[in-house]
């Protein structure tokens, strides 16, 4: 009897981790969104699965630790990270409601530092994750965040750039940017991480207020010492390479 | 003939992914940081090591680019994730000066992210991670970061807290944190991820200074909406719970 919310890594199950892979193994009921569900055709087809749409994430949650609380084995699955813009803050914040129930979060590989890799290394040093959905989340409080973070010289990593509500946002974030930063700032992208079609690439500051990004698109704005190293988007830790 | 550079993840081996594993058994040697090469004890043991100290880092990334020049099929091995302060972007940085070498990046678990899954789901929203080391940042440079992220309302993840050298990095981050912060703000702290001897709890910002961390610690500071739920520390994204 128990809930494990999992992370399953980008989309690509080679990076799923071990202890991940155990507890869907272990789980007598796969539950997750129908997207993340997909990640798994094939993988232990014998188990049952509950799924469900964008939106209905409560819902969801309640569900799988309902089922715990009536004694069965169920893991949740996220994409990427379980606890990074995923379903474990939600379910810690229910689980007073299900007492009983014994709960355990199960790292990912994060989508920003699988992006990242095909990138290079544009998360080498100090870094902030946003996303840029007003969902949740006032609008002004994202503004405020990437003033704040650009100002101090942070990497970026900009989650939920755009969706079919949210044609915009990038638009506005890259104008709140260029705001502080200089247009030539290396920027870059990763669409599709571990999927089919994965892809990615680089550009500047101020061509990513065009850029036609979609929900399945990270995006990575560099610091002050950013920058493209054939073809690779680095932001160097400091090390000192002279004489070694 | 090919270097890849990989994330070990935070520590136990559970918590290495499938495509980690295969570099590794792909590799015809292994390098990395001893404490690191520590935690493949017993794995692929017929493989020969190129280990090395800490502060060797350049050095290390140069031999392991070296190989890779002579042709041989070569994994370097970082913890947690290879791009989050970990060795991609050095590897990056000098890979021009070893033409021909084909260069990959597996990315890992962060040790922020398996610190966090001990914790509850304090990464649940918006998150900065800064480093306290000043070996290779100008310590105002880390006070400008840690003023910026506390003023925006960010979930802070602070590396590298505290060496032999720096023995007094946390008590001065957190006294800059209280110029902004309130002092009861929810804070967490895990230790040895992943590793024998693992722990995390929980503590308020007016008792990190005082709060007796190591290099094997991580320390999260929460935002304004982190709040203890049973004994974890969660960051709600904002999902409205009435009515579900």
């Amino acid at each position: 009897m128990g809930l494990r919310v999992v992370g399953l890594g980008p989309g690509d199950r080679l990076d799923m981790t071990g202890r991940v892979r155990l507890a869907l193994a272990e789980a007598e009921i796969i539950c997750g969104y129908d997207g993340y569900l997909e990640l798994l055709a094939g993988l232990f087809p014998e188990k049952p699965r509950l799924g469900g749409g964008m939106g209905r994430e409560v819902e969801r949650c309640r569900s799988a630790l309902g089922l715990a609380a009536e004694g069965r084995r169920v893991a949740l699955v996220c994409g990427g990270d379980a606890g990074v813009y995923g379903m474990a803050g939600l379910v810690c914040q229910l689980a007073p409601e299900y007492p009983g129930v014994e709960l355990e979060v199960a790292p990912g590989v994060p989508a920003a530092q699988a992006g990242a890799a095909l990138l290079g290394a544009p998360l080498g040093h100090d870094f902030a994750g946003i996303s840029l959905s007003d969902r949740l989340t006032p609008w002004p409080v994202i503004e405020n965040r990437l003033r704040a973070a650009a100002a101090a010289d942070f990497v970026l990593c900009l989650h939920n750039p755009a969706s079919r509500a949210r044609r915009d946002h990038l638009r506005r974030a890259a104008g709140v940017l260029l705001e502080i930063l200089p247009p030539e700032t290396l920027c870059g992208w990763a669409r599709r991480i571990g999927r089919p079609g994965q892809s990615a690439g680089l550009l500047r500051l101020n061509e990513l207020g065009d850029f036609p990004a979609d929900m399945w698109t990270l995006v990575f704005v560099g610091a002050r010492t950013t920058r493209e190293i054939r073809g690779r988007m680095v932001t160097p830790r400091g090390y000192d390479l002279r004489g070694c």
